[in-house]
């Protein structure tokens, strides 16, 4: 399945994150079936608390493609997007948004409640290898404790 | 007063980038009476619509301060931040939040209702030159329709 695809690219992403002390999330921005963006967090590297996957993935895209709307593209993103990451998905008019695992702490949900922050067409599918991405931050954050 | 001079700085911002064709939205990011970055609305010149003025300004702080943190700093935003910059804000951990205009539209508390997006102990203050900030969106938007 596609969806698992792409969000498998995005795991990877995760763990090279992971393996340079981020915490491990990943982006990938598709357009049918080419990738022309990742991104993998990289908050430590730069000292920068906005450089977080799906950002570096975004600037990405709208420099690949010269655009500054994004509404024929994916985004996969291995954990539930931020309040500001979910901000960013929305200007970018992306019109589809899927994510693994749920973040209840820094999730966008929990902030926006029944509010969708997301471009009012925008398609938004959870859960796709959500497990995968859950037992990488468990394992990140078990480690640092 | 210190606010009002600070804010008076941002809103010469907003003006720059009204002056290149910019929704006028300026930021200036302080520790104490020292000013340490800047930014004004890009979205139109780097073909990025997450290039807000306030995120702009946070990139450069951080790399001015090389610190990931800003707990001493104090933001001073023409317009109430959207979603994305309220979320990039708390990441940065900045102390205080000061802001002109309101922004029904696209601010971020119509999204958010009753949670507060910012860190726990921030502190907001809303309407400093308030009246200034809303004519250059009223005159931008105005003198486009």
């Amino acid at each position: 399945m596609d969806d698992e695809h792409f969000m498998r690219l995005a795991l990877k992403e995760a763990v090279k994150a992971m393996e340079t002390g981020e915490v491990p999330v990943g982006a990938i921005i598709t357009v049918g079936t080419q990738i022309i963006a990742r991104g993998s967090n990289m908050v430590e590297k730069l000292k920068d608390p906005t450089a977080h996957a799906e950002m570096i993935a975004l600037t990405s895209a709208f420099n690949q493609l010269g655009a500054k709307y994004l509404p024929d593209a994916t985004i996969y993103i291995t954990v539930e997007p931020c309040l500001m990451c979910a901000g960013a998905i929305y200007w970018s008019k992306i019109s589809r948004i899927v994510w693994g695992a749920a973040d209840e702490k820094n999730g966008f949900a929990r902030l926006t409640g029944p509010h969708n922050p997301f471009h009012p067409k925008a398609l938004i599918q959870k859960g796709i290898l959500a497990e995968e991405s859950a037992v990488l931050m468990r394992n990140f954050f078990g480690s640092r404790r």
